[in-house]
């Protein structure tokens, strides 16, 4: 019996492991849960799960759960209630499933309390990659992600020798304007851009991957999870988004992970890690259609080489180019600045970026922080 | 350094494995070589790689070699001369790439050995995949499948679960006539069956894919390289040949290998098994054009049927299944019997094989022999 603990269970990645616990009551128990603000998804969950300790964004949400689950469970908030779930009593597995930058803390403190971290929030690895890492190899945690692409990445590594790698190839659907005319792109509504063709996500991860920002997100996070340096990560645009990830290899030879686009897949193998378990997605019948790959455009699609510019810039540069993604990003769904301003938001964002060798969490936060102040000052220049 | 003895150096895996060794004069050492008849051919490969010992096919060419090459190298002939190669020296590795039935006991000398056997004789399998198998549990020996699609599924299953798998798929790029309409397939002429679309191959392997009579032997071998029973075996029809097979498992995903369509790439992989090296191959590039797959039509095919048939009557009837089939290809080849012909010559022949358990060599020569004579009568009974 494994114990699992989930950070943003009512999140859709939180929501979709718990999916895949219900079907294997005899082999998880959930441990601890950790939600924002949806209290009557969380109360549910609590009540189905039995988690004994739980914690939620803010103090009154706190205060109103409590009253609702009683005294048999420790109800906690904030960043501080976070961590103290990620690592309550030890759990075999941590899903950490909080979107965007507050999720570094609470993946942290469970890479230093070494097992198995699922790791979901992207962010971790692409603000403080080393950090994270050099605290799992520290403690003996595994990461094991919890996005399709990389846990594609990792199930096509396992068992071949890493001295053998040529490079691995991360797939993109393309997002919903693959085939939009660029000159077009101008008018592209929140509606459009929250419509994406394969995976049901978040708000957020939808529109970065129809900027592919998402994608060099991506690239950063398995230059940490993979210890690759930037010229070993391609990516390629599938637009059925089957393949998951390849990697290639020096013989020529290329070994992929394909699979229905379910996260129940990369969840399950995640939480089952080293061992496979049924998922309930339905099996990938290759003869629905053909398969097909193209080179990513980088011009129509700017964000995708900010993000390869800001790894190999390195430091703080990649948390402010996730720092200012997100300001931009909640700035286009709130209807202040047009799709194809992102990336220059970005852009001048990171131009602004002082150089910092990334070290700390201190450095890296303070460098989120005057990231977003300029990114907001770069929204209001190209204002709507 | 290893030490590599190979049985069938003219073919066409001989050749390509000798094309790989000569990229790594550090890596290999060829210390034995056997071919059939193309004395200019093996003379050159002798004097280039210089075995110690060689062996043809027939007494008079291994003469008439002999006053060729020297002193220096020891020649032998037939049967024998075959199995010496095979195990001369004790090899690190015996590639083992005679076609047809004459390929199983050099290749089961070689599984004694101990060695790895790079095993593109598939008759080995076909013919005696639980005795062979056998052996090489008894001796230690590692069979490293030396085709495209068992290379892959080997790849495929490298560090993952044996209990996870769900099956494997191979794949068949459906050769010349997959999209010719079966009401002209009695017209099909040698020649035109010896276009493979993909593979350059020998030709009654190639015929073989033309029937996907080829596609039923390797479900065959796979049963007893994998130690899978007839239901886990799938095969999925992909024309493009860059799949070059895949392991389905319970969780729903699916591993695979991919790559250019060339033989040095399987080969290379069995070397140097389980190390990777260059091998020449060109990258596999995956923008060329989509990948397709569908399933097998087995009334259009019916050679892949009775292949199944056979494995699942087990005993002598794979055994049968092959005879029949090296039969009703020569007769093909030679103008004897129509395409269509082949599959009820091998049904008939399929009929009259006497129940046997097939636990012994002798058992499965001798069902050899008396099919091949039926397998004569029945071509004929339908000869044009």
């Amino acid at each position: 019996m494994k114990s699992i603990s989930i950070l943003g269970s009512t999140g859709s990645i939180g929501i979709n492991t718990l999916n895949v616990i219900r079907l294997h009551p005899e082999r998880f128990k959930v441990t601890a849960l950790a939600a924002g603000s949806n209290l009557d998804l969380f109360a549910a969950q609590i009540k189905e799960f039995k988690p004994r300790l739980v914690s939620l964004e803010r103090e009154e949400d706190a205060l109103k759960l409590s009253s609702i689950v009683g005294p048999s469970v420790e109800v906690l908030y904030g960043a501080e209630g976070a961590e103290s779930v990620a690592v309550y009593d030890n759990p075999d597995v941590t899903v950490s499933a909080i979107t965007g930058a507050a999720g570094l803390l609470p993946t942290l403190a469970a890479a230093k309390a070494g097992g198995v971290v699922a790791l979901a929030n992207k962010e971790s690895l692409v603000l403080a990659g080393s950090i994270v890492m050099a605290e799992a190899k520290k403690s003996g945690a595994t990461i094991v992600p919890v996005d399709s692409e990389h846990s594609a990445i990792m199930q096509s590594l396992v068992g071949h020798r890493r001295e053998d790698i040529k490079r691995i190839i991360l797939t993109a659907s393309g997002g919903p304007f693959l085939d939009r005319p660029q000159e077009d792109f101008v008018n592209i509504t929140p509606q459009q851009a929250l419509k994406h063709p394969n995976w049901d996500m978040g708000a957020k991860v939808t529109i970065d991957s129809a900027t592919l920002l998402n994608k060099g997100l991506e690239v950063i996070e398995a230059r940490w999870l993979f210890d690759l340096s930037p010229d070993e990560i391609s990516v390629l645009v599938h637009p059925q988004s089957i393949v998951h990830s390849m990697v290639e290899y020096l013989d020529g030879s290329i070994i992929s992970q394909m699979g229905a686009p379910d996260m129940r897949g990369p969840i399950a193998y995640a939480l089952a890690y080293p061992e496979r378990i049924e998922t309930g997605v339905e099996p990938c019948d290759l003869t629905r259609g053909p398969l097909e790959f193209r080179e990513p455009d980088m011009k129509k699609f700017p964000c995708l080489g900010l993000a390869y510019d800001a790894l190999r810039a390195g430091g703080t540069m990649p948390a402010a180019l996730n720092a200012a993604d997100e300001v931009a990003v909640r700035a286009f769904l709130e209807g202040q600045v047009a799709f194809t301003a992102i990336s220059g938001i970005i852009e001048d964002t990171l131009t602004r970026n002082a150089p910092g060798n990334g070290a700390t969490i201190e450095e890296i936060t303070s460098a989120d922080r005057v990231a977003r102040e300029n990114a907001r000052r770069a929204v209001k220049k190209v204002e709507l």
